[in-house]
């Protein structure tokens, strides 16, 4: 029985039936995979066969939220989403912050499943223990933004807080993202798995309280994490006052700020044009996600031309990247205005931006031509172009609209000519804003998480901002990385993705003790006595269960790799000039890895892993597939 | 001792010294002017003179609703905005709907005075009796929607209604509107004067509840009333449903829709593109105000090319008109479009389409070139470079956006070359939809409004839906048209102006019981034993004081007039084909206006008539210009 944390119940929704039943939250699951993305995958293995169709209707919907969610522990007013993702035919898992996940914890649910598929655009109210399935017929076209004020309105509850797709999402752009309020289920496109199901939003409503099991000894452990977090280096004030924006000045000085399609990363610098000192003259103050005492969302106002003035946004750091630097643009209005009108559509900004980047870098080959693209000149640094080119992605128009909406990898099979090695992502997923070359450990997660190309399933912050934990690392060296990798991917899972937290706190705070730390919170808040090692533990779980579900759904170590650029490219100027990722060295990491995982050099999770870490279900999942 | 419907308060906010008072609203000035536009005219006469700059220190702004405010009285939710006009120099009313005028009754106000000016940027919270100046730098340059959800995020109300100025206001555009919600304050510059107060908000967040003095009665009144609603002809479904866009095609049967800045009036045909069919395949639903049941305002979503698809906006009639046949543009989703653009930079629609329409007119006569638009084709039909100068004009931008920014008139007199007998306006205030050309007693009332060139001071529903009450009019008479306009005036003022009441309900379901409702309700919901005929008088009292205002600011008989076209070129095609007002015409008018309203034939007010309404300081303010 759970003691608190839990609001012990998940709710399902089956849109093909309109039947909405609940169930409750077995405390096994619970202790063994803590909530959020661990609960996320728990469902998806266990009811989702890897084999789906994405978009058809057996594929699922599964919000869930940690039990830190809605208390007053800092920082943990998120919510992992995980779905079979469109994109990449891989585990979707995709986390979103503000105010929604805290809203679902206070409407009494730790899990909501939506299953099925609608006929009609529909929407989903939950307003505590009522639930119900409403059209949506007339929000259907709308974007995010309104379509939240709208439903509001309709409602007559100013104070819900609301899950939506746009446009993208109708179309099924396997870029499409998931908006609630500012923020979005960003990548991997889920907003396309909503929109095939015909669910335009989820509004919920609540009013209940989270449980404390033990408050004193949350009280402790809170305090104690406030503390760490005074004491970091990088939090306050630097983070709370810049956001990720910041680390466009740390990834430049390290030379792997990406650029125009990773040709130019380190040869040409964009601090001038996207750094601090810009972002500062257009802030206009901060965000807070419920419950969170940094605010690193920080709101940007553009200026400049008639077409980006006064659109208001808090481009994240990799969006500076997907649609600078990739882009090959330095025009930050545009970014901010290009940042808006992706959250308003329900765009992906990363896997946008390095779309039209890849689209660019074959327009300058010319493996694109003017025909090609309509007469547009689609040439790098073009931020009109690059602007014009999101509302074409989000509405699959005819020409560069469709060709490119599924993303980089579709968009290279469509086109063909030897463009797929330009295409700048792992396993479909377009790639994050750190370019591996100059730092291998990411480039190891980039090819082993289980959702892509993906900095935040496992981020290397030794390699970025130089924490010598669990020790110092060369970023240049592949030596190690295998470890480190496992290392990286199973304490973030568990310290982040699983309670749920927010990931800053591992990478700049709490590096050094947020295995404790969050035993201590998820032990208090929950009553569940979790170890440091439980929690690592937990981590590794996950990553072998998720890593099962790829396998059943076709991947092999043969997807575990780079675009060719990656590989054979080095980085032509700037402190990592010259560096690379050979062949060799990926088969030395993925070797290193698979070894630390007890995997087999297949990339197979072995019988004894699977069995020391509980994993039955997924032994057999792999016996049925002749692989164990 | 004030029984109902008023909260009995004042709120006074003085933006210099910061203080903030309360006053008790005396019970013969409710009596004498019922709410709203009453309130506001009779504060302004007495507290602020005539001749300030409006833009001043001294001018005032002057928000309040009516007794019915807050009640379950049907479309009461209406609050009057009343300062001197940056715009016309007159009185500058407006009204706007929504949510917020119900909000300050809740908060305990029947009207609120800010008076003063800010050094720095501030906003207004008001939440019950609690109200506090609070920085708003943060929010400057920001538009109005995002500024509504900002605050609200700020001071995690998400349940205050905000009326906020966009940038156009804090670029003091003399067209600048005041939006809360969707809603605005549309007309007269009001934007300006908040913008000129570095005032960007008023948050208002009220828990109370609107007395009721005699309930029994005001639910006799509310019956007859929804009957008398549902008895209308035109209301429900054709109103509800289409909202003030059906009007295009009534205007357009009567060959007075204008178009080409009221070159081509009734020669070119718009029924096609901007017609109710055009409508209803956008549509997307319609939003209600507090406590309507009709829900005019319909929303549209715009489609086609990238620029506009998914804006989603509701353009009311006169939004059709002056982004659609006064500019020539026949596009319907620039129009949305442009609409949604104006609401979010905070600028009336109805001004900027007019404005832009006269640019264009000039350019196709040659009188603006080439080179005074910076290489812009700026001609009738485009409607790209109309929805580009929305911004430009919001910012004050160098070159057409500072030309136009403070309307025709002001455009005008910059640019010479006798472009002023093509700026459509009356004293300042651009034309509405309706080309008085062929509707006499609407061009009677343009001229002489104390507002200006508005329709909404004394529409004359007569010579457009035909009805025949007070009694039947030819449209195309002058005779008459003077009793009927005073009529209009009258009794649109005290019936819905002052009640606050929305205008709708007199034009097209009560005309012939509006007195009788509006004395009913008024008198029911606030114990004060109000007559038919006492309603009229207020009308007149209200309307009186105004014009004494503008005298007092500096207008004459000659003030009360057209531009040239109206008065010399014919409608040149349609159902008003050979139609104008001849000067003598218009001398035959306002002489009978004049006469009616017992004013001298300069248009002064006569001292006995004066006296009869009560309004002692009005005499006293004519006698001091030597006018009585």
């Amino acid at each position: 029985m759970l003691k608190g944390g839990y609001m012990g119940k998940i709710l399902r929704v089956n849109l093909t039936t309109k039947k909405i039943t609940t169930e409750e939250l077995p405390e096994k699951i619970a202790k063994d995979y803590i909530g959020g993305a661990g609960f996320g995958i728990k469902y998806l293995f266990d009811e989702v066969p890897g084999d789906v169709d994405p978009l058809g209707e057996e594929n699922k919907l599964i919000f869930a939220s940690g039990p830190l969610s809605g208390t007053s522990a800092p920082c943990a007013s998120r919510i992992a989403l995980t779905t079979k993702s469109p994109l990449t035919g891989a585990v979707g898992m995709a986390l979103s912050g503000g105010y929604f996940p805290v809203e679902m914890k206070f409407a009494g649910y730790d899990i909501l499943i939506v299953e099925g598929e609608s006929e009609e655009p529909v929407y989903l109210w939950i307003k505590d223990d009522k639930v119900s399935i409403r059209p949506a017929k007339k929000l259907w076209g709308i974007n995010t933004f309104d379509t939240q004020v709208l439903i509001k309105d309709e409602l007559n509850e100013q104070n819900a807080r609301i899950a939506c797709i746009g446009p993208a999402g109708e179309n099924l752009s396997k870029m499409a993202s998931i908006i609630n309020e500012k923020r979005a289920f960003g990548r991997k496109g889920v907003g396309a798995v909503m929109g095939s199901k015909n669910l335009k939003a989820i509004a919920i409503r609540g009013t209940g309280k989270v449980p404390i099991a033990n408050e004193q000894a949350f009280k402790e452990a809170r305090s104690f994490m406030l503390s760490a977090m005074k004491k970091s280096a990088h939090l306050y004030p630097q983070f709370s006052k810049l956001g990720t924006p910041m680390v466009v000045e740390v990834t430049s000085a390290l030379g792997i700020f990406p650029s125009e399609n990773y040709i130019t990363t380190g040869e040409k610098n964009y601090v001038g044009d996207l750094g601090v000192e810009a972002s500062l003259e257009r802030a206009k103050g901060s965000e807070h996600c419920y419950g969170c005492p940094v605010g690193c969302s920080q709101m940007k106002l553009a200026r400049g031309s008639s077409k980006y003035i006064s659109a208001l946004s808090d481009p994240e750091y990799e969006t500076y990247y997907s649609f600078g630097g990739e882009t090959g643009v330095r025009n930050l209005d545009s970014i901010i205005f290009a940042d808006q009108l992706c959250d308003k559509l329900g765009l992906d900004t990363m896997s946008v931006g390095v779309t039209i980047g890849f689209a660019m870098e074959l327009f300058e080959k010319g493996i694109l031509t003017l025909e090609d693209t309509d007469g547009i000149d689609l040439k790098f640094g073009n931020h009109e172009v690059m602007v014009d080119l999101i509302t074409e992605i989000a509405y699959r128009r005819e020409g560069l609209g469709a060709l490119l909406c599924d993303g980089s990898k579709a968009a290279s099979e469509k086109i063909g000519k030897g463009s797929g090695k330009y295409a700048m992502h792992v396993k479909g997923l377009e790639f994050p804003a750190y370019d591996p070359r100059g730092a291998k450990a990411h480039g190891l997660n980039y090819a082993t998480s289980y959702t892509g190309a993906d900095h935040n399933r496992g981020y290397a912050f030794q390699e970025i901002f130089g924490a010598p934990f669990p020790k110092a690392y060369d970023r240049f060296a592949a030596q190690g990385k295998g470890w480190l990798t496992k290392w990286n991917q199973d304490i973030r899972c568990a310290t982040t993705d699983c309670p749920t937290m927010c990931g800053f706190l591992m990478d700049m705070a709490l590096p050094d003790v947020a295995q404790k730390n969050t035993a201590d919170m998820v032990s208090s808040v929950s009553g569940l006595s979790l170890t440091p090692d439980d929690i690592a533990k937990i981590g590794e779980r996950v990553n072998n269960l998720a890593r099962t579900f790829n396998i059943a759904a076709g991947f092999t170590r043969a997807d575990d790799t780079f675009p060719e650029r990656i590989l054979t490219e080095p980085i032509k100027g700037g402190p990592s000039k010259g560096h690379y990722i050979s062949r060799d060295e990926l088969k030395e990491m993925l070797d290193e890895y698979y070894n630390v995982r007890n995997w087999t050099m297949d990339g197979i999770p072995t019988r004894e892993k699977l069995t020391e870490l509980g994993l039955e279900n997924a032994i057999t999942t792999l016996e049925g597939l002749g692989l164990i």
